[in-house]
């Protein structure tokens, strides 16, 4: 439904600005749903409302004024202390399941989110979907080709990323030398590539000789419609100040927040932004 | 050969230095191979010798010498630059395998390490060997017994330590509310505890509410005789400080280095040592 109108429940961070921005541009009918104090100030130039996390009555009231088909969750939202949060009286009735779910981890709160949206008969329409423009492609997509060794530690860090998305853990890994040196679990990749420059320097990279690669992958139990891996020029700027020589993900399946600028700045560091194809 | 003449060559730490005493108080014969600017000054009053990370000559005339038939490796080596490293000539000709060793990870390197003084005809024994006192025992060790949700992070914790184990990332997982917090790789433990604090506090426990545990497992590739999985005093500091409730470890497959005041703290802390048995 891609001329359907959209509403953006939109977290924190510059995602959610993107796909406003491309939706504006492209004429697609939509609103943002801002959430309070945490969506980007930039949102606030868009048609929408502001809603607090727990007022889902507000919310289907307006999704449904708003005649709105679709429905869109993007953006960064730290998982909130359930137990003290503010809700309205369809909050109150839907938090519990949603809290419930989170004991499963975060793909599971997302779900269990999703469904008491699409219980309503809204549509739930990826990041990649409402603005296709944000998804990585196939094969290097900027920086200089990966040498060898590079494309070792990039595969090896792709295999371990599989594996411990499988045992929902996280999406992201960094692998040098065909050494993990870093796995994600809950505390982010910013946090993750800063402790790169922590270890032993042996193991890693150097501005002037770069080494390893970052990889990041969605978990298997993932829906990427809910949650789809991200980058953005911060990732670069991290990624570049562990020493590492490139990012690698699988091809369409990773978010680049504002893609020109990524590139730019990773054309400039000298690091390699690849999309990897097993086809 | 417990009662063979054993060399100790002894890393950082206060592990070599623990093990040093038992020998000395059972009557073991036994020497220390302090190595240079490493080993803990404590070891300077115990018979021995000291020698740099590259002095392989040297080490094979000490214990031919002194008519050792055993050895242990024991306490922390940061892996060295090996393209710098100063050797003489045995350290000449087998630091190059050792070196080639590495690149398949510490496993591979203390793997060939040992092959290489073996070849010499010396028996390698592990820190648990040279020193049975350092073992966890079975069940709970100190500390209040684990709540029914923290044996359920406990088994957790364990299960996602041995599948990254398996992977050869790394020995040590936080597990809180079923969900896993971090997953070390290259930077430690130490590093591993200190990032809960920084984590969204509605996934951690805090002092005076204490939720999750650290599990740690040698690698299934581990060889327990070179590097046995360990805990200190500042293991139960950093544990506690990250607001866990426990440590749980398998039975006999992890040193507890100085065990009266790692078990005295713990239990002034409220924290449980907890040695899992499968059968």
């Amino acid at each position: 439904m891609p001329d359907s109108k959209i509403a953006l429940i939109s977290g924190g961070g510059a995602l959610p600005v993107e796909i406003a921005r491309y939706l504006r541009r492209t004429g697609r009918p939509y609103i943002v749903i801002r959430i309070e104090s945490l969506s980007d100030e930039a949102l606030n130039e868009h048609p929408g409302h502001t809603l607090g996390l727990g007022d889902f009555m507000k919310l289907f009231e307006i999704l449904s004024t708003e005649q709105c088909k679709a429905v869109t969750m993007c953006g960064y939202v730290q998982r909130p202390d359930f137990d003290t949060m503010k809700r309205d009286d369809v909050g109150a009735r839907v938090l519990p399941t949603i809290q419930m779910a989170g004991r499963g981890g975060d793909d599971s709160l997302l779900r269990q989110l999703a469904s008491v949206i699409t219980a309503q008969g809204y549509h739930i329409e990826g990041a990649h979907e409402a603005n296709p423009e944000l998804l990585i492609g196939k094969g290097l997509q900027i920086g200089p080709d990966p040498s060898p060794e590079a494309m070792e530690d990039a595969l090896e860090a792709l295999r371990v990323a599989a594996a411990i998305g499988t045992l929902d853990i996280g999406q992201a890994v960094v692998v040098a030398g065909r050494i993990t040196l870093a796995v994600e679990a809950q505390e982010g990749t910013q946090a993750l590539l800063a402790r790169i420059g922590t270890l032993n320097p042996a193991l890693t990279g150097t501005l002037a000789k770069r080494k390893g690669v970052l990889a990041k992958l969605a978990k298997p139990i993932q829906d990427l419609r809910l949650d789809m891996p991200t980058i953005g020029l911060q990732t670069v700027e991290d990624a570049s100040g562990a020493g590492l020589c490139g990012i690698v993900a699988k091809s369409h399946a990773l978010l680049i927040v504002d893609k020109p600028a990524v590139f730019a700045r990773a054309a400039e560091l000298g690091l390699f932004i690849y999309g990897h194809d097993e086809h």
